[in-house]
């Protein structure tokens, strides 16, 4: 919708691998999202009188991907089509192999059907943030200038990711590089942060429109789940001592990132990094910030330490570089109390539609054997 | 046959996988291969008077590796059970889609069978010296101290693979490091560099413990495929200016570097990496070494620069530490004439067997689209 309203032919393509991963799972988004992408598409067409291609299917099978690629002529292809989540990568072993499967073999297609019939596009892949881990010195955007007994290059940066689901982007990172380099693609890889947030101007035309908020243990992230908590009454669930920094932005930016680096394509064979996020916070302040806008709201919010259900450091140095995206323009909407008070108000309106069971964490990181490792 | 002789308890897994691709690709090992892995058993059991247990299956099938752990109660579990080829990865989309799921789904389950059933045991990877490509400063055994912006910290050694095949490789370090921190799975991950050689003791026991020798396009590799081709009196094929420097080892040294690492497990949680080659070659001294020993063998030995059908330097810096095995107590047996003299003979025996058609490359690195890259 956000490059539809802006003059561009879209198409989009989805096999709803989400809606049936929260179905497996038994949780749902907060926002219902009741319609198929037709008629998601068919509402965008009577809003703003737009029209929006759409394809139901899976990018695991080649053909799919190579028919649209053949049939649309695309000169920037959005790549999001993965399985997003780091707890549902730990629910089993079955799990794991299939978000590894998944998502590298999906993102070889995209290559390969570019590589093939559309060896001029710009592929905009959706990584993370997650993949640099949490390294003790400055992360950088995707490279890193290393000198050594002498010498320097300047080398992919180190990635330290923290899951089986964040692993499968390393994989994705090293796969597209590498296809830059031998065919020539052109592709942007963001690196994104934590989104917050529940609307954009698009999804606020109609409720057919709105795009989902989670807030289960599996597929929610900190900010949103820490609003709709303080909105239920529920105690603000931080993991561990929550000294855990992340890059976070809002959801508006998110797709103005996109748009950016669509609108500015690298070289052909050229592979670059954008680290998407614009404000870095740990947990906690997370949550006090949280509870002090509930208390502005009139709302009184508790914060709950709980064992830490993933294998991650609680404390540590974090630094990451973002100056590539708001060299090109990026104008980022930061974090305020009158923004989490406007989400409480969202999420108010849907509160009946919580199950409040879904929110604690349940799956665990060591699982298998719940062994504690010498090193860390 | 190697840890059998030297009174371990050995089971081996095979699924025929490299003699399936073999046959896909219309190739053969020079040593015939003709035994099934059984036959090889009860060879070595007439022979040795030992016995090593079989089990013919997959272990892309999760089963399959549950049941023999469960079994078995390993110890240690080397894990040499992938596909192994560059070219072959690189023959068409479903090469490289299958090498990466085949090898990094096989890849997990050994990691999951180990952590639910033998958690105490040692996994010993087969990696490659080819997942760090060619950095412009020294290469270290898996991790580089960075120094950056004033801070520092110990970093896993940056990756610049060269193929579908490397990228694999890559892919399952980054998995195995991740089960080391979040299971305590001790690990060793053997980054080998290429091998030479036809024989090890055990295998010259008997015709039916012979190990494979190839040559062709897709399987071989430089050395062994250098001394085939001074022996019918090919030239020898260097991929164009034959700067490409990469680190060797003799077939012997490596079965002792896999005993070494075995001998030696890391600490519960410990990731660990050798680099396991004794010398560094370019492309160019073997192709000189060969035609010096087949001179004094009664050889003219020419050498032919092809147009490279790979995307590679093929003049950059290499310096790659491997002190990790010699301080362990490796003693390598060097390249020298008189083994290479030893080759060109063993070679002879077969040369009946040898199908040149085969030696010239023909699968290209570019192919999908010729396309030239604006970087390299």
């Amino acid at each position: 919708m956000h490059f539809s309203k802006r003059g561009h032919d879209v198409h989009a393509l989805d096999n709803y691998l989400r809606r049936r991963a929260h179905r497996e799972q038994a949780t749902d988004s907060l926002i219902p999202i009741l319609e198929s992408l037709p008629a998601r598409a068919k509402a965008w067409k009577e809003v703003a009188g737009l029209d929006v291609g759409v394809t139901e299917d899976n990018i695991c099978e080649y053909e799919v991907v190579e028919r649209l690629v053949q049939q649309f002529e695309p000169d920037t292809i959005i790549h999001y089509g993965e399985m997003p989540s780091a707890p549902y990568s730990h629910k089993t072993r079955e799990h794991a192999a299939f978000t590894q499967y998944n998502n590298v073999v999906a993102t070889l297609h995209v290559l390969f059907a570019m590589a093939e019939h559309a060896p001029d596009a710009h592929l905009v892949k959706l990584g993370t943030m997650g993949e640099y881990g949490t390294p003790n010195i400055d992360i950088e955007e995707g490279f890193i200038q290393v000198h050594h007994n002498g010498r320097s290059d300047t080398l992919p940066y180190p990635k330290q990711p923290g899951s089986w689901y964040h692993l499968s982007k390393v994989h994705d990172s090293h796969n597209i590089q590498f296809a830059s380099r031998i065919w020539g693609t052109r592709a942007t890889d963001l690196n994104q942060g934590v989104v917050y947030g529940i609307e954009t101007e698009e999804t606020k035309l109609d409720p057919r429109l709105a795009t989902r908020f989670d807030y289960d243990e599996v597929f929610g992230t900190a900010l949103n789940r820490f609003c709709l908590q303080a909105v239920i009454g529920h105690p603000l669930t931080v993991y561990g001592r929550g000294g855990q920094t992340r890059g976070y932005l809002n959801i508006v930016d998110t797709m103005r990132c996109v748009e950016l680096a669509a609108l500015n394509p690298p070289a052909q064979g050229e592979y670059r990094v954008f680290n998407q996020f614009t404000e870095q916070f740990s947990i906690v302040e997370l949550a006090e910030l949280v509870q002090k806008a509930g208390a502005e709201y009139g709302l009184p919010v508790e914060v709950e330490h709980l064992d830490n259900p993933r294998v991650e450091r609680e404390e540590h140095y974090y630094n990451a570089a973002h100056t590539k995206l708001l060299d090109l323009g990026l104008e980022p909407h930061f974090l305020s109390e009158t923004l989490i008070e406007s989400m409480l108000g969202i999420i108010e309106k849907h509160r009946e539609r919580v199950i409040p069971e879904l929110i604690r964490p349940k799956t665990r990181w060591r699982a298998v054997r719940e062994r504690q490792p010498a090193l860390e």
